[in-house]
């Protein structure tokens, strides 16, 4: 069996149960943590500059996530992020509303400056904003950026030695080599908050879960599986959902029971050439 | 068709999907983000000095919730409060615990002195407490003001040009002009924590679908509505919970499915005179 | 009637309502408010440092938990604690991640040396840390003391009249004299981020139901109860969920349900001796 099909590195996940510590936003704390539980990972949320850097050396991955930024926070993400960088313990940054105001902007900037990310991953307008292609951002609600997003991800994935992520209609993966299109998903998941909050912890325990030392092509294999199994279950929840509060419960559930072959057999991944 | 039907402006907020920048608590910030999606408003959390001005302008609402105070949470209150008046966008105001410690019953104080409010609403108790009208506020429970309430919430409402709302066993709402008394919702809306601070949000959700330039007796009938949709979605989603957790899971079903119809046809909406 | 059987308790709990001034974590705010208006207690949170002593004064007790503990925290924490301990109000410690970082670990070791406790709760590693009684702590999950754990525990609160509470795959509650396994639970409660924090909640409801001036034996008796009643209405709550997600919902509703004779039938409480 392939070890690199979506459904492998759930199993993967399961298995390490990687410790994912979190810097994340007053919203979706609590469903982040939830996530991640689900899925079979372990969270830990802190936020004293006493201690991120401990934290960020004994977990497997470190969650970054703008969604209500505050100075005190940024410093804590740096901190953090820095000691995860010297430690090889790969960061995932989710620069929730840049582009929404121009705080959000510039944080969104000095972060992606001052830390190497193993995955910088937004919804479509982010990215946009962020890498100079277009994209609209009004709150955390984005519309499309242009038709140069795709090339734009490459060429910054590329040159910084990042995964990049942008969700939406249809969510696309680059490591700068391959483009991926991923087609898994459920409109309900843009009718719950913090879904693509939970997306970027689940993220954390994916690539937390890869081989230290491995080519970035094996980080882009576990966003890939990150984004489909999140999907998936989202698609399983809707199945048995009234609406998006019996939608959120359903999705932890999903989550939970989500195997291998639900993963697999479901999965819409596309690569595509540019 | 009545344009100003409970029902119509619901389905004016759909057609507008206001963004609502929200100031609140850590309580409730999932609850509140999760209670604007689901009746079809665009949430965003934000806190810091540095943005809370630029969010606030681009927002069509700002609504502000006392419930977990700190210095920090005051001033970027005012800050967004001020940079909202001067905008022309409507600013809400909850102030949670008022009557509970001195240093809430000053805050929300100096809160309603510095800032021109569009809607003040707490419960009975609160508003009683903040009003000079009696009430008891306990933590954040409270017991009901005297009879001289309703008089002065008109009072206020006048000289101050706010909508007034305290909500209890029924609802009241005024513009100074007009007093209605409000006969929906039900008693598992008190048994979750966050009611409140959802309906607070949705109300800012209304009001951002005001035309500007509009007169406090439109922005009351948008509060009538908002108080009664958030009421009778209660009422749809107790009929199918089987306690207070099954029934804030049932509450975001039901807010993101009512029609303009079902709010219409179980509305009780009194006008009384005083 | 024995008025000290679980059962007994829950009764008192919902007759007095208790108000329970909680400084908890960003990830549980919600849950454990809910969790204290299910099972028919009174929450309210505060942080400023300028109100958190007159809100413990008129609590009837103060839950403190270490969840994402920073220096403001902690403050609040002290201030809050001192104006609980001069006005006889009891309050609850959760030291949580105590031992994952030396900060928590520092901070565990100052507050409860600063404050005096009626109730010291945490998981088996944290306490065993705490205790110098071996455990591991690895973000906030835990891993089994040793043997010498309950000694530990016994003398810990002889020494300092405090019950002290580890739970794990079966829980321990000590106020020095007695020791008591507890043995209701279910694994889905592990699988919710949040459970040991709305304990410590609900714990706060119990032992501020407690006359005052009773002996310690009394609040141990309260404990007993608290953890017993979170147990069942754990297992009530697994026979209806389909998953953890579910299962939150479902521990919220069997909370609001439970009765004194579902407690007390299913209780598993055993008193052993060292």
């Amino acid at each position: 069996a392939d070890e690199h099909t979506p459904g492998a590195w759930l199993t993967r996940v399961r298995a390490e149960r990687p410790l994912v510590h979190n810097i994340t936003n007053l919203v979706v704390t609590n469903v982040a943590a939830n996530a991640l539980l689900a899925i079979g990972a372990s969270p830990v949320m802190a936020y004293a500059h006493e201690e991120v850097a401990d934290m960020a050396r004994i977990a497997r991955a470190v969650a970054l996530n703008m969604g209500t930024l505050t100075p005190d926070v940024i410093t804590a993400m740096r901190i953090a992020g820095k000691a995860a960088n010297e430690a090889g313990v790969p960061v995932v940054f989710d620069p929730v509303g840049a582009g929404a105001t121009p705080y959000r902007s510039q944080a969104a900037a000095q972060l992606t400056e001052a830390l190497r990310l193993t995955v910088l991953r937004g919804n479509t307008g982010e990215i946009g904003v962020l890498l100079g292609a277009g994209g609209q951002v009004t709150g955390v609600d984005s519309s499309g950026a242009g038709n140069e997003l795709p090339q734009a991800m490459k060429a910054y994935a590329r040159a910084r030695g990042t995964v990049v992520i942008a969700t939406g209609a249809h969510d696309l993966v680059t490591d700068g080599e391959s483009l991926w299109q991923l087609h898994n998903g459920h409109p309900l998941l843009g009718s719950i908050t913090g879904s693509g909050c939970s997306l970027t912890a689940i993220l954390g325990a994916f690539v937390g879960s890869v081989a230290h030392g491995s080519p970035l092509s094996t980080y882009a294999s576990a966003c890939v599986a990150a984004v489909t199994c999140f999907n998936v279950a989202g698609e399983l929840a809707a199945a048995s959902a009234q609406g998006p509060g019996t939608f959120q419960a359903a999705l932890f559930d999903a989550l939970y029971h989500l195997t291998e072959a639900d993963v697999n057999d479901r999965a819409r991944v596309e690569r595509v050439s540019l």
